[in-house]
């Protein structure tokens, strides 16, 4: 589908106004009027936005940048690509993203456009990862897939195209957020997860930037901004000390996002970035639990670690309820069970590595609450 | 040395009260009262104690614990150890320990004493560490010392190994705190670290308990709560899901000590403590740095990494400076230089990944101020 407002939106963003796009965008009537504004109008607006002051716009730019539109709108119909912009709001445009700073105000769309307007959480991190990180990066994908959540990435090597082919394993949605346009797929090897996203329902593959934009250095942070500002939060799994992984998590935090980093060896480069974010407070995670703790409305659909459940011993049970009715030192408990002291310690020394009971002092414990 | 007040705290120690020899410990006038005190002293200590009601003191009792102590001090000085105890104050029994709740009322010391009167940092981990753990337990070790520190340990297998001989290896001081008694060392096959440490002036192996006790499962846990009350800090390297380390790491937080711990992979058991450690509080380790910056007064005697130095580039100077003033978009940054567009992306991309610049949006820059 391409939004009613598509002409308009690549028109404004084609035009040679920087960052003054989004001062207009605002100052619109609404988004046909750039289609058919006088020049006097269209020097109101410019002197209208502070930004713009100096700035000049002739119809000739104007109606140049209107065929450009229309010549790209074909060219992505031709594609099957859908167009949703910042004019049509929440219903179609994705709503955190909306809420974020200066909008990109068009996003094209290969796939499920609809895959948009569900919850998502990033995954993103190092294109040379090691193998375990690879792993996590599929393992918490396929779980977060299963939670409910859409699985946000960049396409790139190593932990995005993890998490994106984690995700269609474990038969969830995912989006792929490029660096280049959607006609032109980076890396090339990556097509193939690009088709089987598009074909298979399995989500969108999306781009802020128009048709035959080649990648540069400068559209991959560019890129990771809508990769944050998508998600409700942003895993990063693997980073070195400078990473583009960590721009992402910095627009995360300006973003409201939250951060989640996974640890890892501090003689790994790979780990360098991902372990300093958790120092600087970035959730550390050790499992999917970590992550849907944090975000309201999904609990894991994986079944819970057994060791976790709190299963007593009968001999466990005998101490608790001893300490329960008042029992509160070794010598006290000796007499009440007549068991041998080593046995008390012994029992009383499982639980507390338990974490079921506190020392207050050498000879004195207190049960532990269950939560 | 023995303390002079080594026969009363020994004596106290061993008499039948349990917990209450700390009320008495407070109660009495001097230690030495202990020694002389008639029967009707005896009650009306006792009886001022509220934890000690019920309980029964002879002067039989006394005598005989009094007895025991000169056979111990007997002992004690034949092995060639020494003595403090509370009574003693600051001067020769540790500050730090002296102030926590309960402190042993002696400490037999084989070594040098002193060394309980530096600052110290404790190192802990499991017995059944990474290759990694103990590259890491070796590292720390030594790099504690260089700056200056005590590193305190369990003299166990695994991680404490390590850091007792990674910080002889850096000739600095150590102190191991047995589970046992100082004329057990356990495990035996630990004896020839104690016997370095002990003969080389390389620290101290001590004991809260009497000579001739067996380490148990309930002695561990207990001399885990003198390796933290020693310490500054406690520095948990490795630790298994439910392990005493966790045990030291709840002790140093009771008793007000820093906790630190060491990130790692979340497949692997050894770090499933440290990691929940890390959630739940203690401060992320990446490298000595870390540990010291927390510590007021210590300050790491290794070079710092050479890639924290910020040196500039040609190129980054020109941006910057255009930056400062008051070039803060890529087309005035490319108007000013007179460079292509790719270029100035180029290098802002690199400042940013350096944290040297902060985008506020998608076209404007800001230079982060340096510490």
């Amino acid at each position: 589908m391409i939004s009613p407002f598509g002409r308009a939106a690549l028109a404004l963003d084609l035009l040679p106004l920087g960052v003054c796009k989004w001062d207009l965008a605002a100052l619109l009537e609404s988004p046909g009027e750039l289609e058919t504004a006088s020049q006097e109008r269209l020097d109101q607006l410019l002197s209208a936005s502070a930004a713009a002051r100096g700035k000049q716009l002739s119809l000739a730019d104007r109606d140049t940048a209107l065929e450009k539109a229309d010549r790209e709108i074909d060219e992505l119909t031709t594609l099957g690509g859908s167009l949703v912009t910042t004019f049509d709001g929440p219903e179609t445009y994705p709503g955190r993203l909306l809420e974020c700073y200066r909008p990109p105000l068009f996003l094209q769309i290969l796939g499920d456009a609809s895959v948009l307007l569900r919850d998502s959480i990033a995954i993103v991190g190092s294109r040379k990862p090691t193998p375990e990180g690879v792993r996590a990066a599929s393992d918490l994908a396929g779980q977060l897939a299963a939670a409910g959540l859409v699985v946000v990435s960049g396409l790139a090597y190593g932990i995005d195209k993890a998490a994106h082919v984690g995700c269609l394993d474990a038969r969830g949605q995912t989006i792929a957020v490029l660096g280049s346009s959607i006609d032109d797929i980076y890396p090339s090897i990556h097509g193939p997860i690009a088709r089987t996203i598009v074909a298979s329902g399995g989500g969108a593959v999306i781009s802020e930037f128009h048709l035959h934009t080649q990648p540069t250095v400068y559209t991959f942070p560019q890129r990771n901004r809508v990769i944050s500002g998508l998600s409700l939060g942003v895993l990063v799994v693997e980073a070195a000390k400078e990473s583009g992984s960590l721009l992402t998590a910095n627009f995360a935090l300006e973003q409201n996002r939250e951060v989640f980093a996974i640890p890892g060896s501090i003689y790994a480069p790979q780990h360098v970035g991902t372990n300093a974010l958790i120092k600087s407070g970035a959730k550390l995670v050790q499992s999917v639990h970590d992550i849907l703790e944090e975000l309201t409305g999904y609990k894991a659909a994986v079944t819970p670690d057994a060791c976790q459940s709190a299963a007593l011993s009968l001999h466990e049970q005998s101490i608790i309820g001893c300490i329960q009715t008042g029992c509160t030192s070794v010598d006290l408990l000796c007499d009440r069970l007549a068991w041998p002291a080593p046995q008390v310690l012994s029992v009383l020394t499982s639980l507390e590595l338990r974490g079921l009971l506190v020392r207050r002092g050498p000879d004195s414990f207190a049960i532990v609450q269950s939560r």
